[in-house]
């Protein structure tokens, strides 16, 4: 566990409206931190944000205005359209950590697949975009359902931090550790980003066949 | 756990003289199942099986004489040769169930990464070859210095089995379960393949920041 001080910061959550978003919005601000939700429409982030009031300090506003306000901005948007947000967030997002946990995967009869991407993974294309951010892959793995339930306690996950810049990993880090149940883990450079994103998929099988919400531990760490 | 009953099989390990096909033998024959070891080179192979002839059932001869003689036959030669060597034994591995544990890295000053393959990963690569072969994939992500360690009674892992086919997936997690602390888990189709066996390329990460042998476990499952 990092001793990293986060009370300082505020975490901002891009896509913040959506399962994936909201739910690592309520953990974070179930953890004593500041957190602002950002979508496309205020009022929707607002209205999500105001939902989880009791959870702790959360307001919602615009994707702009969120990505402005963080100090650590977390990617939560969909795959389509993700380029073409950070494109346009681009100037505020310099140099502010940017963790992203976009999953570009797609769906069929047979269920998840991942998606080819260019520049390799979601989190390499932000690296691309964001070339004054200190960009960083996190959050894939962790199930949307378990995160937005109330009465799951702990989120009993490890979570691969992915980045060439070892303070912005670090720091990363320390906000999963931030959650209780959840431990931040190094998982490696960015280039090895895209076998992580795409794992879900594989959790994503898991789940069906299994009925469960699966999460990835590393043992032997 | 599975019931299937193993106990009247063959399992072959190709390549097993190198680290991880002689520490999965090491395994399966512990286990008290019937295992032979193939090499190139069958002197190795004998001498590989008569090391460990303390643990269990092992004899040792050619790649070739091994896949003839398994029932269930392991693939775990280098990713540089995979392809030719299945090639070379399509044939022979006709109606078997055919596990691919290969995982195709590069290797540098800044660690390991996942390499390109065409068919979309190793397993992939080898359906494409043994298409009269029931190819599933496995074992990717499990620890050579771990398996190879005769102090280490309990392998605490989940291999995650990949592959299109119902009953050879069921076949292989059953011989995941046979091994004290393994669980063999259904993960996903064989297109869903390649992060899996790319996600060793973040394990390294991981054995190299925190000095451990890391395997994974999923948890809610």
């Amino acid at each position: 566990m990092s001793d990293t001080d986060l009370s300082s910061l505020t975490i901002a959550v891009l896509g913040g409206t959506g399962p994936q978003g909201r739910g690592l919005a309520r953990r974070f601000a179930g953890a004593g931190l500041d957190v602002v939700l950002g979508s496309r429409d205020a009022a929707r982030a607002a209205e999500a944000a105001h939902a989880l009031a009791s959870v702790g300090s959360l307001r919602g506003t615009t994707n702009a205005e969120a990505a402005a306000a963080g100090d650590i901005v977390l990617v939560v948007v969909p795959w389509d359209g993700h380029g073409e947000l950070l494109t346009s967030l681009k100037d505020t997002l310099a140099g502010k950590v940017v963790v992203d946990c976009v999953n570009p995967l797609g769906f069929d009869k047979q269920g998840a697949y991942a998606l080819p991407v260019e520049e390799g993974s979601a989190t390499q294309q932000a690296a691309a975009i964001l070339t004054d951010s200190r960009v960083v892959g996190a959050f894939h793995n962790v199930s949307a359902v378990l995160l937005e339930d109330p009465t799951v306690e702990r989120i009993e996950t490890d979570v691969l931090v992915l980045g060439d810049d070892r303070e912005a990993t670090d720091l990363v880090q320390a906000l999963a550790d931030a959650v209780p149940g959840m431990r931040g883990l190094y998982g490696g450079r960015l280039r090895n980003a895209h076998q992580v994103e795409a794992l879900t998929a594989n959790l994503i099988s898991v789940n069906r066949r299994y009925k469960a919400h699966a999460g990835v531990r590393l043992t032997d760490v």
